[in-house]
């Protein structure tokens, strides 16, 4: 678990709810730096959220696993709309601002460690980017089995990515290069977050083109149903439940 | 002078003239971090400047030496109100974006290392909290004298610094503590720059109170003539030259 020096997203929502000036600090591994959009974003009432977010929250019915809720704006989104959503954060400030902004059902729990004991589930929600949470290809796959198995008969699975190959930095090219020679794939990012002196532990976020999306679920169960472009590289994959598939 | 993986100031700007998102990262010595206004407030133009800011500038008369002058916002505003500006930057990059954007007379040139070869001044300009590349009370004085014989009788200097004693954050009054208990002003900051890859070398950022900067222009020949307070800890100083002194 998190220690309180390494909850660095948490302390930053945290901090935001509480007022406060804060700013998001990525650091890739070989040194690259860069801010996020932030708290704002993490804070974000459905009506300012990019379109294709919305558009997604078409495709989320029944109960609801929120991965990585964050400071909780897509669980208050749907249990507005009346639906029972659990949400869950790696991070104890986040889950506890999640609570204080009013999500009923936040749990302090890491993605890697969702059991049974949570109930079954009808649409497993990755907003803001969050289908990197799944970490590595493989793990990828070990997720999807285990989703699999926690979800219900025609579940989905609602994801955010990044179509890094877009980009045309080529820092990023460089890096995706690298990551390719040494066997991970190109947008299997090393990287920690940092806000002020607090700083997370390395951890891999896999952002992943449509194409490598579709091989990453090749054999789990899921297949992709359709893919929701926004005017940018980020993009949500509606993925559903292969009936075919053994459950 | 900077290699150009230390431009990191420079690379930003660079890239934000040319269209693209940056972010601007302070990193403090003992691994704070924190993202700035960013490239944004470096390209303000006059009517977005903060308003004590804007007032600052009905105190630049003359020919003007603009310390630090980044993307060039300062030379170009005072350029157009008709007024012969000289701006000098260590940026390679600040230097080019300045020259690009229009300033007729930028410069490759450390603070430390102006001279008699610029002409005589008669007013130095330091916005942007560019107080603080006097570095450390000692170059202050040291730099001041050097200010003191390169400027005409009646003088100004219009310099913007942050109050630090104003901040609540925790982390910011152990940093101050900190710096005194090691012979060092509160606010002197050991920081450098980072924009993606890029990084500059290690260097001293001196932020003062009113009362801190009188005592560093003592004996100078430099005399506080009055401070311009914005709605926060920013404030601009007009210092004038001390007609009593000996030039």
């Amino acid at each position: 678990m998190l220690t309180k020096q390494q909850d660095a997203y948490g302390r930053m929502v945290w901090d935001h709810l509480h007022g406060q000036r804060t700013s998001e600090i990525v650091e890739r591994e070989g040194g690259f730096f860069d801010a996020s959009g932030g708290a704002p974003n993490y804070f974000a009432e459905f009506k300012h959220w990019p379109k294709h977010q919305q558009a997604a929250m078409k495709y989320v019915r029944g109960r609801v696993l929120d991965v990585g809720c964050g400071a909780g704006r897509c669980c208050l989104y749907l249990q507005k709309r009346g639906q029972t959503v659990v949400g869950i954060d790696a991070s104890p400030l986040a889950v506890r601002t999640s609570r204080k902004r009013g999500v009923k059902d936040a749990r302090l729990l890491p993605f890697t460690r969702i059991h049974r004991g949570l109930g079954r589930f009808d649409t497993i929600l990755m907003m803001g980017n969050n289908f990197g949470l799944f970490g590595s290809p493989r793990r990828a796959r070990w997720l999807l089995q285990r989703l699999h198995s926690l979800t219900s008969t025609g579940a989905r699975i609602v994801a955010e990515t990044n179509s890094i190959y877009e980009t045309k930095n080529p820092e990023h090219l460089r890096y995706h290069r690298y990551n390719r020679r040494r066997g991970r794939m190109s947008g299997q990012l090393r990287i920690r977050i940092r806000y002020q002196r607090y700083c997370t532990p390395w951890f891999d976020y896999l952002m992943v083109s449509p194409d490598e999306m579709q091989d990453i679920l090749e054999g789990t169960g899921w297949r992709v149903q359709r893919f929701l472009k926004s005017s940018g590289p980020m993009y949500v994959a509606v993925i559903e439940k292969d009936s075919k598939a053994a459950n």
